[in-house]
């Protein structure tokens, strides 16, 4: 063992794109993989660092000592929820090639929607050849709830897109050209939204967020007809049962969900099967673990050095 | 009729858009709109300004003495094609509505390759849940073929969603941070596209110019597997039994296609059918016919005041 703590590492991610990532990752301190049966027993007493997937809660007796917790995704309510995690710092995964993928499918499903491609694939499937009434982006509103790192790109790739675009967070952000609401303000992002995009962090206060009352004052007769929700947020932030009723009663035109409450969505759930609904099994935004790993590196380098960490989850907002 | 010659329409729109739209048009001199069984025989010597949409050779015997065509479209060939063409300007349809709905058009079907959106619906179909190898935008070259107003228009958005982007166009053009090609080096182009991109306008050089010989030299292998054909521009620019072919034989790995040579598609068309081949019928950028009127009112403006016209056909190119 090097006299650095080792990083230990408990993913669950593909284990052999694991190992092949951890073979040159951490080369001078090395590393103790929880998914290698090899290291299954190993003692954590005296590890420092630990980048964690929805880890188990033993965890933190088994590794008493850890100084800080690294996220392996973008979202960090599997770890903030845990009985037993101790006062140390936990830093978010926050890596371009994630933002980026993120807006690629954001930007992909406002215009899935925009352009009406599950109508032109169904008169394709019958060979039929019929022009439908087009609006223009600019026509359609496009609300982004959550504007850290990832709405914020949304934001600004929907913009350069066409869309009008608007943004909700809890505290009240400023964006060059985009008006933003907050807290105090819901209802009026509401009322002026076509197109919902989610991209809130899990917390208490987002429990559920997405249900019926909220579904019911997004903007009827826009542009598009009826509006459109589309979650790559986190699934137990929408009331399914809600969601699914709205879509079937059309209070919500379509929907772009890669997030449910039970993952993998169940093979019999109705939302497989409804129209104009798409549905991606919690892909829109992949880590790349050998991204992560350098991410995890630059940050303990920092710590080591005695400067400060950066993409600290803020323990009274969760997030 | 008003001293100033009324505007001869010819435009083979919904008929009813159209006569809406011309209640409005041209207020200070009038128009004759064919379509209108009113106007059907009106004596045409005295017009000086026509706008065309797929015209009869025969209306320029009937109008003798036009001063300016305007196409009733982004594309002027179904006009430079007529024998009878009198040797007068032809002005192309150029509108910010346009551009913005084909860059939607073109970054909807590149995501929409990139993102596997088949791949992922036919698994939706069966309630599968399952992620797929994902490669990142920047790891998929597009090269677009044609560098006009609406080519530039999508290179700048396939390069703000992160793509690889490279250009192509009969004379050389240069573009800030893309790499372009001309007529010289064509196959170096198509050896470095993942997806093509077809923007270009119908001109003798250009009819079948998408054919066996151009598939074969576009890149295998690269982080899509096969080579995605997009075609946006005109139908008859693609030799139609090469593309069936190299869709079917693997040498293409999907297509998305807004015109073909015949339209409409004929209803039991192979492309229809075919797995992986996006069919829109020729709805990628719509003419919004007011602000078309919009357009070639602001164009007899510049003309009557002794202003040069804009966006005026080159006769040697044909665009």
């Amino acid at each position: 063992m090097p006299t650095r703590s080792p990083v230990l590492v408990d993913l669950k991610f593909d284990p052999q794109t694991l190992a092949n990532a951890l073979q040159k990752a951490f080369p001078d301190r090395g590393s103790i993989n929880l998914a290698d049966p090899a290291d299954a027993g190993v003692d954590l007493t005296e590890v420092d660092y630990a980048v964690l997937w929805k880890p188990e809660q033993a965890l933190f007796s088994r590794a008493p000592n850890l100084k800080v917790i690294f996220s392996g995704g973008a979202g960090v309510d599997h770890i903030m929820d845990l009985a037993g995690l101790p006062d140390i710092p936990v830093v978010r995964f926050v890596d371009r090639s994630l933002t980026t993928q993120m807006s690629e499918w954001v930007v992909l499903q406002c215009l899935t929607h925009l352009r009406q491609v599950n109508a032109y694939r169904k008169q394709a499937t019958g060979g039929v050849w019929r022009e439908l009434a087009q609006p223009e982006a600019r026509e359609v509103t496009v609300g982004v709830m959550g504007l850290g790192v990832l709405g914020l790109d949304a934001v600004a790739k929907l913009k350069t897109m066409g869309f009008d675009v608007i943004g909700w967070s809890r505290g009240k952000k400023t964006i060059d050209g985009v008006m933003t609401y907050d807290t105090n303000n819901l209802d009026g992002f509401l009322r002026k939204t076509d197109i919902l995009v989610g991209l809130l962090p899990l917390t208490p206060d987002t429990v559920g967020i997405y249900d019926n009352s909220l579904f019911a004052k997004l903007r009827q007769g826009g542009a598009l007809g009826k509006p459109v929700f589309i979650n790559a947020g986190r699934g137990k932030s929408q009331n399914q049962a809600d969601l699914t009723t709205a879509l079937s009663s059309g209070v919500l035109g379509g929907a772009s969900l890669d997030v449910f409450d039970i993952e993998p969505l169940p093979a019999g759930d109705p939302l497989w099967a409804m129209d104009n609904v798409v549905i991606t099994p919690h892909v829109a935004a992949a880590s790349d673990v050998r991204a992560l790993f350098r991410s995890v590196e630059i940050q303990i380098d920092r710590f080591e050095r005695g400067e400060a960490l950066e993409h600290v989850v803020d323990r009274a907002t969760g997030y």
